[in-house]
């Protein structure tokens, strides 16, 4: 097994993204304690960098509602945690720096249809707003997501072209963090290998990190090939919770725990101790209304081996 | 795309084992008119080559009580299908051969506490059974299924020398295709890679076909790097039925829409037609009581683009 083993990282990155991606698609209010629990039974499993909340109009995203609340108890629960928050705008922005959180994502979708559905901007209008939150809230580190970087729902194809744009227009604004988004499941292997060598060549100082809907459950499959291109950091989601409001059909992320068991298997480091996981992943199931499609959680309960 | 693409193969054998590995596992009755259905709309969709049927003893499957029944109508109406039967020993092979069939499968698994569970034989009587058959019907063309190739529910780790074996005692009865089953699931791309690049460089002259199971929902993944070294032969199952009664846990197969989908995506050829397909997806849903674990079905209700 040495030879196809070299060309994978040694170590990935996971960053969770289940109480930002899956609990903003779940339509019952998640009390605060259960989702302060949810992240506190990751972090004991190992988890050491999350996407905690979002920093929305509540009118937009009322199960974002508490997202000043969980911040600080996050932050002061568990200092060490690499805790990052979504955030839209400047006052999103300067709101989660208030609440002590340093770290955000500001997403811009590489189509223009899927922007103006998803944060009613154009692309231009988005790019101004992050060169505002860069300049006014100077001391937040941001990280670019690029939704439907792999095609769009409304679009259609996406030309490499758009996500060069948007990948350019970050660089020039300090961003060093750009998460390429397969926002609708459409991605595959070969494609998902191809953008990957060609962001990481022109752009060598910067971390690429995927984010793979498992709409047609090619996720793994599209790790697989990403990893085999260098990439070491990725964005899962507790049970495979997720979605998005503006891209219908876009079933939920890889589920953490289902990358997890990849990874144990090819023996490749992540820190995060499984069957602590699960706890996790058990307590979502008993408290979130949403449909988990992750499959360790069934897989586990016949374990042998 | 053109660099990795050259990696693959141009056109993928897709073998169907719905009618076989899918009914096998469900408990309530399919009516035969039902079975033959599904398969006529899989084979008007495009599928080639199917495991249509199981010549067991009805006491031990009694799903597959039909057998005599199906393989003859498919046959009569079906003359270019390449239509595979399961057989478990020299009776079943015999039975198989009067109703026309031609190709079977014989199933013997690399580990020795499956092999007894699952046919209540050693791995040595399993043989023997083999070499009686291929010398008392020496017309009828073997596959050997070596299950549990790259893990066992009861035994644990499976050392390669034991597939090795198996393919080599196989290689001396005159089998010209070998199946190595991952049977609950258990294998990882890097695993699949290495045992793939071993048996093709001792045994050029087989042809290796991949059956995998989604467990743990790496059935892609293992598929994709299967491909990359060479493989292009794979066991799929409509809608993603499937499973094993001696296999504690083992969730459905790769389903065929979800590997056509990949497939589709990375312009590798295959035959089948997915629009077509799916027709055969619903059928099975609304005719068979089982859970299907395919994403495609799901996926396509959303479908933009």
């Amino acid at each position: 097994m040495e030879l196809p083993k070299k060309m994978l990282p040694d170590n990935i990155t996971i960053i969770e993204v289940g109480p930002r991606d899956g609990f903003q698609n779940v339509r019952d209010f998640i009390d605060t304690e259960d989702k302060v629990r949810i992240i506190e039974l990751m972090q004991e499993a190992g988890v050491r960098a999350m996407e905690v909340t979002s920093f929305v109009h509540p009118k937009a995203i009322p199960q974002m509602a508490d997202a000043r609340e969980v911040a600080e108890r996050i932050r002061k629960r568990f200092p060490d945690l690499r805790m990052i928050a979504l955030v839209p705008n400047e006052r999103g922005a300067r709101n989660a720096f208030d609440c002590g959180v340093r770290e955000v994502s500001y997403v811009i979708s590489a189509s223009e249809e899927h922007n103006l559905a998803n944060v009613k901007r154009t692309i231009t209008e988005s790019l101004e707003e992050l060169r505002r939150i860069r300049e006014r809230v100077p001391d937040l580190a941001v990280r670019l997501d690029i939704a439907t970087a792999f095609g769009c729902p409304y679009a259609g194809e996406v030309p490499k072209e758009k996500v060069f744009l948007l990948i350019e227009e970050a660089v020039r604004a300090g961003i060093r963090e750009i998460v390429l988004c397969d926002t609708i499941g459409i991605a595959h292997p070969l494609q998902v290998a191809d953008l990957v060598e060609k962001v990481q060549e022109r752009y060598p100082q910067e971390t690429f990190t995927m984010h793979l809907h498992n709409t047609r459950g090619q996720g793994l499959a599209n790790i697989f090939a990403a990893m085999q291109r260098g990439i070491a950091s990725f964005e899962t989601s507790v049970g495979g919770l997720g979605g998005c409001p503006f891209a219908p059909g876009a079933a939920g992320n890889v589920a953490t725990e289902d990358l997890v068991n990849l990874l144990d298997y090819m023996k490749i480091g992540h820190g995060i101790r499984q069957e602590e996981f699960l706890k996790a992943v058990a307590c979502v199931k008993e408290r979130v209304h949403a449909n988990l499609t992750g499959n360790m959680l069934r897989a586990c309960r016949y374990e042998h081996i």
